[in-house]
């Protein structure tokens, strides 16, 4: 079926399945940066543990934003998180060179850098050790404090990154463009503007891979996680092939089950009957 | 912002909201068949009610498929639900051109024709109507019995079909093109087929209407309302801008605001938080 699976519109559906970055062991979360500073690794764990096993490509561990404590507190989460969970690569969510290089040294598989943006002093800092280490990336949209405002400004920045990242031998297949995904309620055109810049990197820059943070898409609005499966199921269709978000939410876990199914890459269905079977769909218990 | 709100990816964001073509009236359903047989006025009239407040632009009407009957029971029913709900077009559900002239005589407000397709003898039979008295039509992109396997295919039936209602007068605005939307479980490029056809659509006839018929997309699979509910998301993304559902599944109703809040086309959010603020997303009683 030529015209179904070439094309110019089709691109993005031959994408390998979607990956999940777990986002919950983030010390900017309240009761995280207790463990962290309480140094309570049975909480840390148990996070890492119930992430992984809902399926988790890479666990984020992300120290708090003390700069002084962030290099010793990053090490520490990823010693912690693989004694726990030795098989799953870690992302390493600092924009601390020093905690970076710390934390490097500490972890057991090849982790994901989380996260280089156009700002030349973050791509001095950073890409050195992405290209050392032979690290996924992820890549901000984004060149200062200010949030680009169309699909243009954000999709040009990534030209730029991926001129920088290329010049450091980081091959594609490497970066994960991340088209930042803002808040709804206070722009509405925060998804199409996702959803236009993840198009035009499926086109322009096919080896490379995507992602978005989901949560904070829906903040402000009611019935978020509504709000947010509905976003990634369109953004998968655009081309997203990964996404920082809790894989715990068996609604997000349902919905890419079902975008995956319906876009063909389930072919006999077996994945979404088998997670039926488990019971997936079911109704949470009314004491849950 | 012109880079997010033109250009060639961004065509299908501009289109007005999603209208819903309400289903249940269908004398291939048992419960209808019998209440059609029994002249039960009070069933079909509670059904036409029903789904009128669920919001629906059309209320399909289908008298069943027995060719001696179907030109006074399709009357009956047009007079029925007129009595119910005055203000709500119909939509005629039928390829007899002799239930459709006499259906014609009896309904208040214009009505859709479902359906055309590239048929010559359909086409033939029914143009003619649809022309003379100014009804939107619903045209399937099929020209036999055996469905066309490719977006190709259905795209250049779709072609033939134009050609002809223009030649006849009727214009694009009244067209709504059916690209079809089989099983998924039997073919897993169901979707893939009809997201590709509603882009090319969307490209080469941007003045025309789109629509499928929602309900067997996820025959024999589990959990088939979230089946439905995320393929009418990605519809909605390629261009769809009608669909004949049943309007009374609330899942779905939530899917249609969610995807348009989404895609922008509810600047303020106000029509989610206001459906929110009216329970739409509460999970249902436990009774029903």
């Amino acid at each position: 079926m030529p015209f179904v699976l070439s094309g110019s519109f089709t691109f993005c559906f031959q994408r390998a399945s979607m990956k999940i970055i777990a986002e919950k062991i983030n010390g900017t979360r309240k009761r995280v940066a207790r463990a962290i500073q309480e140094r309570d690794a049975v909480f840390i764990q148990d996070l890492a543990k119930r992430q992984a096993e809902a399926g988790s490509s890479w666990l984020d561990v992300n120290a708090g934003t003390h700069p002084d404590q962030e290099p010793d507190d990053l090490l520490w989460l990823v010693t912690t998180v693989q004694v726990a969970v030795p098989e799953t690569p870690l992302c390493l969510d600092s924009v601390n060179p020093a905690a970076l290089r710390l934390a490097l040294q500490g972890v057991k598989q090849t982790p994901m850098i989380n996260s280089i943006s156009g700002e030349p002093e973050r791509l001095a800092g950073i890409l050195p050790l992405v290209a050392e280490h032979g690290c996924p990336v992820i890549a901000l949209a984004l060149d200062g404090k200010k949030i680009p405002e169309t699909a243009e400004q954000r999709f040009e920045i990534i030209g730029r990154i991926i001129k920088a990242t290329r010049a450091h031998g980081v091959p594609d297949t490497n970066v994960y463009l991340d088209p930042l995904a803002m808040t709804l309620s206070t722009n509405p055109h925060s998804a199409l503007i996702v959803l236009e810049t993840l198009r035009h990197i499926r086109r322009d820059y096919p080896e490379a891979h995507t992602t978005i943070g989901l949560s904070n898409f829906s903040f402000g609005l009611p019935a978020r996680s509504y709000v947010n499966r509905t976003f990634l199921s369109l953004a998968i269709q655009a081309g997203l092939d990964s996404a920082i978000l809790d894989p715990l939410d068996r609604e997000i876990q349902t919905a890419i089950l079902t975008t995956e199914m319906v876009l063909g890459r389930d072919p006999h269905c077996l994945n979404f009957i088998r997670a039926s079977r488990k019971g997936i769909f079911d109704p949470p218990h009314p004491s849950s």
